[in-house]
């Protein structure tokens, strides 16, 4: 026997000591008490509680309900005042470098017109003499209801001394003004790359927007962050996450570099929200993991499980892949990242190493390519796979039936729904809108749904997210009724898709998700029971502090 | 208070339950017994111990003499039957992703002549018929005795299909075939690029040996090891040095995917040795510790606490910088790999992150430039920064005394003495060997001198280089009595080197290096007392058991 081996031994020796002392019964260490406590249950049920027993490492012993007896003795008990106590909420699918990075750079997200913009691009270039390049995103043309495209010329006139460059509030489009194009070479006679469009003016000239595959044009120019600037850019990201509620989150589309960025902040002991890495692509996964997902490390907070892929862009740039043209594009169906035989190959060489499988598929073509893929890859690859489909925004009603087979999940983001109603009527019609985001029917056809706000794209706010999910309606309460209504889910389905499917989306359900007995204490205190919220006071609710794994990491001030 | 501190609170009111239940005192939970021990203590001292008492985290309590009282309740014991146990010995110079590497290609080391050579290389390509590139190394053209360098010729012979690139011995070289010069695109025309030789034939062709900066020309060509194959890279070389008797290494010229390789065995509690790596140059250091070292991880097995840069080459490929012309090349000083202010740019870049900087320098010329740069650096960089040169091999006699300036530490290799005196000889000619491995001078001079191997350009076996150190004679006893016999260090010297010190040249001395209480319990079972040996004895000391931090992780078979 090893020294490890005795450890154990000795270890479990000293369990059963605590009794002798006169403690709580063993794995009753810590007791959050007095709250006003609500969660699901394994059956999706809703249980009310008014205390947690914890463990000294941060799991729940048990739920308490008002009448049971309290532990005579507690290493600690925080008292919550009566507070409401709800499960840390879980966002399925987000970006956190990506939020950390937009938390330092421009932010366009709440401009409401062009001047509006360019005004920010000014005074942000004037704050910031010393940035060799001015980036920044959440543009917008369609919420400015500009008609087009805006352009290099109308940057120009308040920057013409450095590169700019923009992304569109979806990411799937960037605006450049001349000094970007000229840092990156760009001419009339600069080709796009297969998957990318340059826009042209009338003249013939790149007009100064860059859509999917062509942005890769600019951005490969840009200087990449310093590892400071990440470390600053993940502190930034981490504290949007937890103010919002959000204990654990998939990250889609992990770098090497920011790999390297959470194990810092984990091995000096900064790490606090739980990230579920999906590396950006087969190449980071295996430079990662080697020949299998990481396990989980620092208690729970950090695990490399899965690989992202790209079937094809987004439907406002026009970059998702459709059946059938465009409504507002004759001929122009979109656009797919890889042919059908490229997307099957990384994914089996993804599978193969036992990565999960999460392909982004907007259009109603794109998801059929990824359900082909499934189902074809699911004869080799048997067992528990969860293959994700990230977003699966417009799915042809045919193929909705095929999620409920091979255990597909169907990861989508409310708030898109919210933003996207009225562009996605325009660029479909309304004959498609019949399997748009399309969560009731997902359920309905047997999908487990995985819910998540696409942070940085949208805001995080899992609350606004779960309003949105039982509405349909946006943030001023349009259409009335519901767009759609026929797609709502229920309160506690959304719950459920926001918490412990959004655990199982990532293979964490044995982990955390739920206030169940052996879980990671992840909860939040907040300011109104979001069971008993009216929907606009659901999106209203305010988060006070948030816990995990028993620890408070964020306290409102 | 929160549960992270109540934890603590909780095992510190635990640590004295141990006594209630009638074990043994707090921290003497295992013993290691009936050794017949040897070790240094803190002030180079031979001290003779029986039992190694351990903490269960693998930590010395205290080592116990014949006569000394053994706890009555032990969680374990170990009877070493009277063997003799030493402390673990530590390289402070190696690459361990190299030797594994190494360890799965062509291995030319002990090849005797360039008939032998490419019949190996012959019998390697048959066996391995589905490798894209034949790669090995381990070839010196000295040792063959063939007057100069071979031939891509002597290649095209053997392996005409596929590339071949095999490194010399020292590694400041490569001989490439045909085919690998034509997958790199050489032609006559090609221009070394600086700080490197395409060596040519009498036709003006490459003839196929690349020296220093210019093996790149080549090796940017090789296909990359996989992930897996790292993986089985770092076990090979793990097992290797672990029954060298090596419980702890530097790194020096650790990459991102080595460090990544690092992490998953850590992750996967498969990492046994210890490493102290030092980044190949300043992105990779910060790309891995953002702005600063990082912690020690798994349990004191890992640290990336520095950089490694170069100044030159090495002495057999002429490489290596002089103040004057290498006597058997009139008119060539060698290379210097960077200008004073590069190099200064670079270590002032590192220092200011709080890295410690090693730099490769072989020549007088560039133990002079580095030397000149530590003591422009140490003006600035206050404070214990324990500024290294690894090899230090020609010091110009003036120099010498700079070593006991600013903490210098003389990071050294005995083994490259024996390898090298007779091409030292050829290379330096007489007047400029004092001042060459010069061992005894950099301690008179008061420089801590850290031994290593510089595996696997040498074997990494320590008893080797240990007796090496003492008797600065050969494998086969030449010259007798000692090339500079003034130059060799007394056996406590020596060990010091490659335990004590070689710790503290890694900012490791309070953790490992010692039997001292409170450090980690890194020890050997060996088949002789390294300090009754008689130093053809020492090199043939055979390791039996290694164990670190109180594990047995190595027993020979």
């Amino acid at each position: 026997m090893n020294v490890r081996q005795m450890r154990r031994r000795a270890l479990a020796l000293l369990a059963p000591i605590s009794v002798l002392l006169g403690a709580s019964p063993a794995l009753a260490d810590a007791l959050v008490d007095n709250v006003d406590g609500v969660a699901l249950d394994k059956q999706g049920r809703v249980v009310r509680f008014t205390g947690i027993l914890l463990t000294l490492d941060g799991k729940v012993t048990r739920l308490l309900a008002r009448g049971d007896k309290r532990p005579e003795r507690l290493d600690w008990r925080a008292d919550m005042k009566g507070r409401v106590a709800i499960p840390g909420m879980i966002d399925a699918h987000g970006h956190v470098m990506d939020l950390g990075i937009r938390a330092l750079s421009l932010d366009l997200f709440t401009t409401r017109s062009l001047a509006e913009a360019t005004s920010r691009v000014a005074a942000f270039a004037a704050a910031n003499p010393q940035r060799p390049w001015i980036l920044g995103g959440g543009w917008n043309q369609e919420v400015w209801q500009l008609g087009r495209f805006p352009s290099a010329a109308e940057l120009d006139a308040i920057v013409a001394d450095r590169p700019v460059w923009l992304e569109r509030a979806d990411g799937h489009a960037g605006w450049a003004n001349s000094a970007a194009m000229r840092a990156a070479g760009i001419t009339a006679k600069t080709v796009a790359p297969a998957g990318g469009r340059i826009e042209k003016g009338a003249n013939g000239q790149p007009s100064g927007v860059f859509v999917d595959g062509a942005m890769e044009l600019i951005t490969r120019h840009i200087p990449q962050p310093t590892p400071r600037d990440r470390n600053a850019a993940f502190l930034k990201a981490q504290e949007a996450l937890l103010s919002a509620g959000i204990t654990a989150t998939a990250d889609m589309g992990t770098k090497v570099e920011d790999w390297l960025t959470y194990r810092r902040m984990g091995d000096q002991g900064l790490l606090r929200v739980r990230i579920m890495a999906y590396a950006a692509g087969v190449d980071p996964a295996i430079a990662i993991g080697g020949t299998q997902p990481t396990p989980w490390l620092y208690a729970d907070k950090l695990r490399m499980g899965g690989i992202k892929l790209y079937s094809d862009g987004a439907l406002g740039s026009r970059g998702a892949w459709l059946k059938a043209p465009y409504a507002d594009a004759p001929g122009n169906t979109g656009l797919p990242f890889l042919k059908d035989d490229q997307l099957l190959n990384l994914m089996s060489r993804g599978a193969m190493d036992g990565f999960q499988i999460a392909v982004h598929a907007i259009g109603d073509r794109a998801n059929q390519q990824v359900l082909d893929a499934v189902d074809e890859l699911a004869v080799t690859y048997k067992g528990d796979r969860r293959w994700r489909i990230e977003h699966a925004q417009v799915v042809d009603p045919a193929d909705l039936p095929r999620f409920g087979r091979n255990g597909v999940i169907a990861s989508m983001q409310p708030i898109h729904e919210a933003s996207d109603w009225r562009m996605a009527e325009a660029r479909l019609g309304a004959a498609r809108l019949t399997g748009s985001y399309a969560w009731a029917s997902m359920l309905r056809v047997g999908s487990r749904l995985a819910f998540g706000s696409d942070y940085p794209v949208e805001n995080p706010n899992p609350f606004v997210n779960w309003a949105t999910a039982i509405t349909r309606e946006d943030a001023s309460g349009q259409p009335f009724g519901g767009w759609h209504p026929e797609e709502r889910v229920s309160r506690e389905q959304a719950w459920r898709a926001f918490t412990s499917d959004a655990a199982y989306a990532g293979f964490a359900e044995d982990r955390f998700g739920t206030l169940a007995p052996g879980q990671r204490a992840d909860f939040l205190i907040v300011d109104r029971d979001p069971t008993m919220a009216s929907p606009v006071e659901l999106r209203q609710l305010r988060v006070l502090e948030t816990w995990v794994g028993g620890e408070k990491v964020w306290e409102r001030r």
